[in-house]
């Protein structure tokens, strides 16, 4: 339905995942017959949750840990992990340093080139220890490293920018990566992200991508929509998407899977997410909250380090459990951070969903968690703001 | 009306009791003609209000007490009441830990069994000091303990899950209750829930429930939105099944009441879910702030003791009153928790309806008491956080 | 628009004025040649600004003072003016009792009795001093008092209840007020309230009211909506019984003014009050706030007495300058709370409107100032709340 | 569409830039590509940001800095720079006043009148550093010192008022200024706003206007909505008034530059009102944060020192960084207020869109980001306001 913001402009009504909830049907299941796996390409995987590559979110260790879990965890190619080898005291700084300072000292360590040995070497250590090699690079990257990477083994790559496009005009004299070309090179499946509407996850598609990463501007470490403007709600994002999956499935065959990414925090924001049609989902801030996660209880954002215009804070997530009981539980808190896999096979129990098909199905209907003013006296009163 | 969330993924709006008001029509009303009484099966009692199955809001004591005033209280068999004998020393444990031990007691509290003596124990107390013996159980509960709750007397049976459904999917082996079954075998009323939907609420009706409790996810103490992204604002889930009671009156001639559970907190709460189409009302919160209540000022969701997927709160209530202050006043706070009866009898008043049916049919408007800048302020200011 | 709140119930969309703002057209003009004027019966006022029967925000001396002013002040007949000789004392009481006793003191000292003679008195003492003496009386009040108030020379009376009708059920034997026969009684005009609806206003004008106030639910210290579940947002009351008014005009040639009342705290709400259809407002909080305001910088609600069901908070308003520089000004404060008539006269001059009757006819549209994520920030760091 | 306040009172519903978000279409840009020049009758410039005609954002050193950016500052001829010889000990008291005293100090500074030579000297000393000379009066100002800006050599003038309208009525005796003959008569262009319809800028536009200033109620400093009721959310005002620019320049020829005025604080901001229809934006509060900013880290509304009506607050806004790093980066912020230009040239790329004209068109969508209760708690945290 059109909605008229002015004279000739004309929009729509997007939602996001905090303003719609899931209704129980007219069926019930034991969560223990909820099947909630997935695959991209050849890579089937029981838990359709994927850890964002991201410095504070995944290493090699969490990688493995992840792999071992049923799970996934992408490396980010192009951050700290390749430009040090001793990550560890980059790590304590990025945690000690003050807020004020924080973009700075970013900045500074981000001088350090990516050096290709090292790019080697993390795909190595993980595959060495048992690990699903998933990486990451930008699409300048990945026409620098692309063929190493493939070489040294991974299993997947994922290629991110904020926005990506199939049509990219660039200044003269500077070659932008070709998705398509690249996608038919890669002897690997290639993820392409992130993106937000039919059109683009059709070219993308079109392109060969083995998967589409679906979410700009909802993400908490995210600030594209406050620096840029841009942005839209992830649940009509990922329905979009998921409807040109289904689109080019019919007329291809082939599935290609939709990942949701971005702003997804509890339990409860992955079912969503699936019931608005994606397949799985890629997370950050509920990962970086494992006292395993590189990021010791920091979680910030990618773009953060842009020596021009960084974006994306650094959050002090804390630590709060094992990565074990935040995917696996059993959950030892109660606000839906924990024990991600046990809420989704909850709550396709009380759905009545035997899988991730039938999840996607389900019932949803618009119903703003919003603010009333009673509810800010409880809330103010619960965090001791009053009297 | 349809609303478009993406392509392919229509929905419709739902609404929460937070987000209506009532209006006033062309007749007033002496609140002491509104004849506020309402029946289940054979019981009939003054009071719309029943307190919930929380081992925090009703103990043997506080069904006696609730009873005696007219209203009615249900007391959980698979809380601490049933597993332990001595429960001040438990409910004392409660009040007293931390909260980020809460989660772990609660579970350590659970491994305790339920046992088949304490469950006839209680139902005998209630029934010795003339009370009403309202009792509640879960589904798996109601098969092992369903015919012995009977036998010693209980005079109404709740079988309550967060979603029940009469078609419900369980793994070889194990039996799940059939309620349709379990409805014809009792020799009391059995009242089913909860459900959201029009549909699920005629097939409890179907199966033989006495009443129906409505509602998935507004509650105080419940996390499901959260945790699981399940859950429908009370207004329309009211609405909807209210509509289910209707016609199924109309067909079969049997009126099966409503009950409306979760999220209410105030008087104008329950005259809010009364005019969607309630009969009555379960609360939680309102009860436990009682100076009788077994929760000693503290209130928690009864899926908090879960070993894998702990869900509900624990809040700190406070105490405010006598159960009689907070039923029947004289309300000593004006905040709308004191007095309820009294708010639902000069609601009715107000708005010209006699009784319960017709306040089922008094006109609503949309009026959403948003926070705007200006009352955030406000406030603000009056919690004491400006200077 | 009808609105689907669940199946068979409907509802519509009701606005406050909280969520509109004036749209400047293609005319402005120098506030000076705004005219604010309007007349109930024979009273004409310059401001159109009436003070709450409110026993914080008028006492004999404000009603003179605002009688001086061009304003109006309306007596409360059955508060604490008339209970007690000497006032004094009394609200230095009320102005001093902590939070939690508030109740509890307004309930003991409302045991004290109206008396006659100081119904009496208290209109002798404006008359007197100059002023109009403006009163004010529950319907129950205008049965006992109605004849020995016109005798004592009151110019106005406003009948007053939560919701009024000219149909109410009363318990047998106990008289309720007929208004008709009231209003054709009383030498002096009548206004009668609150309500909120067309149907209602209409009626009350046939019954022959000199004016009609507007409001149900929105005030500062009114409760109604938490309460009772009653309440309509004002800016669709106010429109709803402006077309009363006009289609009663229409129709008889009479002309009953229409007074907005309660939850307008701001010049801008007064003037978005008018636009919506008012003639005049009556407002509380801002006049409890000038130094001459008997409740000494606190306001309350005048169901906050009731025996067994009082609403409404007492709030520290403060006092913030002189009942001439809240009115009249110069402002000393930017917050819209000082110089209410002149913001009324620049609101007018910016929009065009050279009286009351073209500043009902604005452009209004529909601009929620709701809450964003960066405006919360933005306002916690005005708090202090941030670091 | 229509929507219904109440009987006979219809609206329509505005939106704000905080309730839109701009959509990534099919092609992306290198952000070094994107052209944001615009032009003001002869004068062209390659950031469409325009600072504020306001005391505490621009002086005389201000305007030549901006000026040397590829930016434009426009000097308050009104303010206290015309007032004041000296204003450094003015400012100095401004800025150490107590926030109760303040409205008091600017009213007595404004007492000093304002002096021709003064008005004259500012304009020269910016010609005399090589600035660009953008000034502002009010229309009675512009009677007054209208010829005498224009022979002290100014290049561009804006005649700005809260709400300008080519149709004002004054009391007899006053003469008000005639914009279209003051159009005519004045050698430089002349900018004319503030306004936010269709209608109103058309006239405008007929009257000579060389650009339209669009803006009423929406600015962080501007009180204009709660003082007198009157606005116009930004994206609606912005569009609407585009609209009248693009009919405008199809019927005549004439290209009229819109720009958007009042409530833009973040670079997504800038992006989102050009996407809205404006072709450059006027900006105060960032601004006011620059190290070389008149006002010290204070920021203060212009309608402040009213004599009888003050309004708009002074805010801590805090200093930092240089002007540079806040138009041109680098950045040393992540929240969006540094780097504007930046920001701009990057969400340009994201969208594909290589120049202004390109940028009005990108696809917007409604995605409130409304406060949930989920986001309070993260917020509150983060805030340090929990436990």
């Amino acid at each position: 339905m059109s909605i008229i913001i002015g004279r000739g402009k004309n929009s729509r009504r997007a939602y996001g995942i905090d303003e719609i909830a899931l209704v129980p049907g007219a069926c019930t299941l034991d969560p223990s017959l909820a099947d909630t796996s997935y695959s991209i390409g050849n890579i089937k995987r029981e838990i359709p949750i994927i850890a964002s590559a991201m410095d504070g979110v995944v290493d090699v260790r969490m990688a493995v840990l992840l792999s071992g879990l049923g799970s996934l965890g992408v490396l980010n190619l192009e951050g700290i992990q390749t430009r040090y080898e001793d990550t560890g005291p980059i790590l304590d700084q990025i945690a000690s340093v003050g807020k004020s300072e924080f973009v700075g000292l970013m900045q500074a360590l981000y001088l350090e080139p990516v050096k290709p040995e090292l790019v080697e070497l993390r795909i190595k250590e993980i595959k060495e220890q048992g690990g699903i090699a998933a990486v990451s690079l930008t699409p300048l990257g990945a026409a620098k490293y692309g063929q190493l990477v493939a070489q040294a083994g991974a299993d997947i790559i994922f290629i991110q920018a904020t926005v990506v496009s199939t049509n990219h005009l660039s200044p003269d004299g500077v070659n932008s990566l070709d998705l398509a070309q690249f996608c038919q090179e890669m002897p690997i499946p290639v993820v392409l992200g992130n993106c937000v509407t039919y059109e683009v996850s059709l070219e993308l598609m079109k392109a060969g991508a083995a998967a589409i990463l679906v979410g700009i501007g909802p993400g908490a470490a995210c600030t594209s929509r406050g620096v840029l403007g841009v942005g839209i709600p992830q649940a009509t994002a990922v329905a979009d998407c998921a409807a040109a999956r289904d689109d080019f499935h019919r007329q291809t065959g082939e599935y290609v899977p939709i990942i949701a990414d971005g702003g997804i925090v509890t339990g409860g924001d992955i079912c969503k997410c699936i019931a608005c049609g994606a397949d799985a989902v890629m997370i950050g801030s509920p990962i970086a909250r494992a006292n395993e996660a590189p990021g010791k209880g920091y979680h910030w954002g990618m773009a953060t380090p842009s020596p021009v215009l960084p974006r994306g804070t650094r959050i002090n997530v804390g630590t709060t459990g094992s990565i074990r009981d935040i995917l696996l539980g059993p959950a030892k808190l109660d606000d839906g951070t924990h024990n991600l896999l046990g809420a989704l096979k909850t709550s396709m129990g009380t759905l009545g969903a035997q899988n991730i098909k039938q999840m996607q199905q389900v019932e949803v209907v618009i119903a703003p968690s919003l603010l009333t003013e009673g509810k800010v006296y409880q809330k103010a009163q619960q965090l001791g703001m009053g009297k």
